[in-house]
């Protein structure tokens, strides 16, 4: 998978989720299972997100503090233990305290045998499925009054999903930390909840992944799909066929210990992990350490640039099944999960029209196209995966006449893929529109929904749709920087496909968005330190204020624009501004909210306050950015982007004193201005300026007659 | 080791560093190996740390960009291309440009052959010792011209030394990236510069220990100090006594391929690793697991809190020796450094004074004091290090006649007992004065020297100081802070052991200590992100920026204050205000520098201006923390010292007024702000206001007759 369509997949729809909702009924019910649209309120959702099935507050609120205890029972395990220990690490150090242990020491904590006394019961029903699947039952409920909190479950999994609500639901205040009495009864709207992540074209540590499994759990994400092998490099280790991680790895790369170590993290949390090895196409690594199962002659050798490449397995090699089979015999024993995901995406084709073997084995078994002879290597492959206990899942590409409906097909190319699968009787998931890499904002994500109430498919169909996933490609990421581009951003797709198709208040979002960000480093990721300390390096000797303020108001290029811009190869390093900055800032939902809020009453005072002061605050940064650039070479791709900044300030100054004096500007202001807004709506160096269109309702309104 | 002695061990010390030194007589050359007091400009030590011995700079500047190439001649080792490739890595991030790398792939860089071309010069003689050792030539020399850079050195630990020097040598102008021409001849003060982290009390995991180890490396310290057993945890795997491990670590232990891995990072970086198992008291652990060898009835429990405790092996246990002697000849293998550290301190003597056998044996062999049974002890000890080819060091209570003058004395409890070791013919390193865990100050720490100018010790004595180790006890520190702990302020530690004894202005060490902190960043320690991330989940859903601002200015009370007022144990979570303060906050010197400049010439403007705002910001705060504190308990922390800053501003802002105007201050002024200067020296809640004595010298001034 990689990214040759890179415009927009959902152009337009980023503004639906601005429509205003219809007000809920009960407004104490936040969201309900039946179709209800919500205007959440903050006193509704506080900082849950995702948002609950149904939540309904209650009376008085449970205090927290160094006598709270957890008890357990109905069913137990490691895994359980596991998940109320962690949480209690969490809580320990939230509140300062530390909370009742074992008497033989620090870890584990001890689980009360005192139902009647304990602060929180955890009451499972069963240890939930041996390997979890896409059917396994993730609801709870979580009572809370002054006296304790109960939350029950079904399975161990609906336990792990509710711990990470009830830490949600931690507030203090001057008098100590509580959490509010509430009864929450929350199951996901979709099963299949994921997060890919490429670490082929950059690899990824263990430590890495990890931290990112404990903020997936954080926000009730249940699939790693792990993109394990591309063009760019073979990232797993084979014992069978070990010239795949010792010719193509650049030595970066899993250890079968390592694996399993990853996938039993996961289950702990949780989370299923699909591998996806991407054949035939796109496999480029394979055929480095294997050349001898290529469509044309060897040798290969990494590719370290990014976009679709031509070494292609060779369908007609009975021995290329061959050493499928032996791989996915080996490989397979290390992922337990019944879905294995094959790519099947962006197979060029050259190489199979240029082989005269292959073109007469087309003709020979009747394929008219390079679709029809891959959709034979899919049909050679399934039998292949089912003899090692494993379901197909594939990109849209693999969705041409032939393919049983048993594969599952996952939707790249847009939304109307995933309709069409559904309707053809295959279960599909949806990435359309959720590339993280293409630098959007949590807003756009947010809009996407994999069945959305226009949607005219059949119930029956619609349940075929399990859900999605947020990619994580890595053409522009890599250990330093992949934090910053998965969170806070994942979580509101997280949000869309646990919480009710009702919950769309973009506002709440960004509100509940930036404090559960915060919160989210508490389990290792490193998004909310990422400018401060990619800026230090990059700073030099100079004082990184100017360039972190910069950076408030800045945001990497779209992915396309980089890619274009920049021509990047995997050896560059990720160290330039455009990696120090991070997409979606939140002062552009700020800036945006202002000014709405502004040319609603144009005397608005606070607003008035606020957006002078951050224009003014634009002005200023020019000179100082000039100042940093002096001993930091790299500090200097500030320039287009703070140019146009300096020049917006003064602009947005400009129009906040026509329209709070009601005068009207002098003659071709507006024109004048114009080329500016125009430039900032585009790339700027490496750089965006993410809220051209907010600046622009505010100066045209102010060019205005009014 | 641990803290019965809290009280400033070189009281006084600190302010001698203030004296001024004589201008050195070539301003050229800002130190050499013959005595001569310095000094030094910026332009001088630009951003070195530690200081080289000689510099000599030329004219002109190296370029550097994505043409740079490193050359090898000379001897050649994977430990040499290890370094030079990391150094690489460094650069090229630093750069923002990928490097030549070899056709193969990302890693690793392709060394040129062609020495006339190649940017950097690489010249080892030869390997260096086999197992490094504290005689170890680490000298190197560094000549940059405008056309190349060479680095010549005896050994490959003097190239990994040098090639440290070359990163901190790289500055950035609107031109891009260079290094200044310059002709370096280097070589360390003292052989033995260490670190001792204290894993016991609060474990630390492998990934902490190795990231302090590029830090070391960057500031070029040569040993860890691997403080593994204490009262509180046992913390190496023993296939011979697993016991240790089971029942004495809360599963919290390096395993025997986890220690390996470090010592061979350590090797790698030019590290030795110097393990201390502390006997015979200190030993709860080693008793929990093996109660048989106390010198009272078990069974024991780990030590939750600290402290000097009883439990302590039976010196008249001959099975004692026999264990011991089995446990060092299997941990022996893990550490191939020639020294082993028995640590031998803080013996309550308790037990042995309690148990009639003990006694008894005592009076049999004509022991009259506890020490001189612990000699004893020692003795029987020395053979068996020696079996397994080691030599003794321990802490400065082991130095009682009848140890044999092998061993090395650590001296902790004064500067006295280094100098009468060396007297007696012992060699000898000092930590007195560099307990980093006492929250002191860099400037205090760098004061501290093992041999000074005023030393009596003879040629012959003074060259058994082998030199010293900053200590990082762990009562007060975890994994999220321990960074904070030893960075930046070892680094100044570092320097004191490695440069001349001529370099010690303080104000060019704060100067280069605000850049070599940020780039420090770059080995991975996260002290520089550390307040922040701290205070996003203090914080709750409240902003951090007034917390932050607010610890910019306040520091953790001292070890013991806190330990007295917050009387921890090794369960409390280290997540307070107080965990989220620096130590020495760079404020504290600017503030003192301002005004001494400004008591220079009290109508100094920049400095009233940059004052003032200061003064004017801390009563801005405290409205702020108040907000903060709504939503976050653990905020109101701050209050005691924020309410202190909050008079003192105020008090400062009249202070700037009078000095400025040359007005008298109105009758009693002085007076009324006498009691907060006052509170400003003492802790304040468990935190501390570290510019009390310049606030003082500011406010004294403004209420005189002038």
């Amino acid at each position: 998978m990689s990214h040759r369509c890179c415009a927009p997949v959902v152009a337009g729809i980023a503004l639906a989720c601005l429509v205003t909702m219809a007000a809920a009924q009960n407004p104490t019910v936040i969201a309900t299972s039946t179709v209800q649209a919500t205007v959440a309120a903050p006193s509704q959702t506080r900082f849950l997100l995702p948002v609950p099935a149904s939540v309904q507050w209650g009376e008085g609120r449970l205090r927290l503090d160094s006598t709270f205890t957890v008890a357990v029972r109905g069913h137990s395990d490691a895994r359980l233990s596991g998940a109320v220990w962690r949480m209690l690490q969490r809580l320990e150090k939230r509140l300062g305290v530390s909370l009742t242990r074992s008497p033989e020491g620090a870890a584990p904590f001890a689980l009360s045998t005192d139902f009647a006394s304990a602060t929180l019961v955890v009451e499972a029903q069963g240890p939930g499925q041996t390997v979890q699947t896409e059917t396994e039952d993730e609801s709870y409920t979580l009572d809370v009054t002054s006296a304790r909190a109960v939350l029950r479950a079904p399975t161990v999994v609906g336990v792990i999903r509710g711990l990470e609500t009830f830490l949600q639901l931690v507030e203090g205040d001057r008098s100590g930390f509580s959490v509010p009495a509430v009864t929450i009864q929350d199951r996901p709207r979709f099963p299949w909840r994921g997060i890919l992540i490429d670490v082929s074209r950059h690899f990824e540590p263990v430590a890495v992944i990890e931290r990112n499994l404990d903020a997936m759990a954080a926000v009730k994400l249940n699939v790693l799909h792990w993109h394990l092998s591309d063009d760019q490099g073979f990232r797993v280790e084979s014992r069978r066929f070990p010239k795949l991680q010792e010719q193509a790895s650049d030595g970066l790369f899993y250890t079968q210990a390592e694996i399993r170590a990853v996938v039993a993290y996961a289950r702990d949390r949780g989370i299923r992990v699909v591998p996806e090895f991407d054949v035939p196409g796109h496999s480029t690594s394979w055929l480095v350490a294997y050349p001898e199962y290529a469509s044309a002659p060897g040798p290969f050798a990494l590719e370290r640039e990014f976009g679709v490449f031509d070494p292609t397995f060779d369908p007609t090699n009975e021995r290329v099944y061959r050493f499928l089979d032996r791989f996915v015999g080996e490989i397979a024993a290390l992922f337990p999960d019944p879905y294995w995901h094959v790519g099947g995406d962006e197979n060029s084709g050259v190489e199979w029209s240029a082989n005269p073997r292959i073109q007469a084995f087309k003709r020979a078994r009747g394929f008219a196209t390079n679709e029809a002879l891959q959709t034979y290597f899919n049909q050679r492959l399934l039998p292949i995966l089912a003899k090692h206990g494993k379901r197909m899942v594939g990109w849209d590409e693999i969705l041409e006449p032939g393919l049983p409906t048993s594969s599952v097909i996952q939707s790249w190319r847009g939304r109307a893929t995933l309709d069409s699968a559904a309707h053809r009787g295959y279960t599909a998931i949806l990435s359309s529109g959720w590339y993280l890499d293409h630098q959007r904002t949590a807003e756009y994500h947010y809009a996407v929904d994999p069945l959305p109430a226009t949607s005219t498919l059949t119930p029956e169909e619609a349940a075929r749709i399990l859900g999605g996933e947020a990619c994580m490609w890595a053409e522009h990421v890599g250990p330093e920087t992949i934090d910053s581009r998965i969170w806070p951003r994942a979580a509101a797709i997280a949000e869309r496909l646990w919480s009710p198709r009702e919950v769309t208040d973009v506002a709440d979002l960004y509100r509940r968005l930036a404090v559960v960000s915060a919160r989210l480093e508490e389990t290792g990721v490193q998004h909310a330190s990422h400018t401060d300390r990619m800026l230090r390096r990059l700073a030099g000797s100079a004082d990184i204020a100017p360039l972190a303020e910069f950076l408030r108001y800045a945001q990497p290029a779209y992915f396309g624009e980089r890619s274009q811009l920049q021509r990047t190869t995997q050896l560059n390093p990720l160290t330039h501004l455009v990696d120090a900055a991070r997409p979606d800032p939140f002062t552009r939902w700020r800036i945006g909210a202002l000014v709405d809020s502004l040319l609603a009453d144009p005397r608005h005072a606070a607003g008035r306050g606020e957006l002078t002061a951050i224009f003014d605050a634009w002005g200023r940064l020019l000179p100082q950015l000039q100042a940093a650039a002096d001993s930091s070479p790299l500090a200097g791709e500030a320039f287009p982007a703070a140019d146009v900044l300096a020049a917006l300030g003064a602009a947005g100054v400009d129009a906040l004193t026509f329209l709070g004096d009601g005068a009207v500007p002098p003659d071709g202001w507006l024109a004048r201005i114009t080329p500016t807004l125009d430039r900032a709506d585009r790339p700027l160096g490496l750089l965006r300026l993410p809220f051209g269109s907010a600046l622009r309702r505010l100066i045209v309104a102010a060019g205005q007659p009014h």
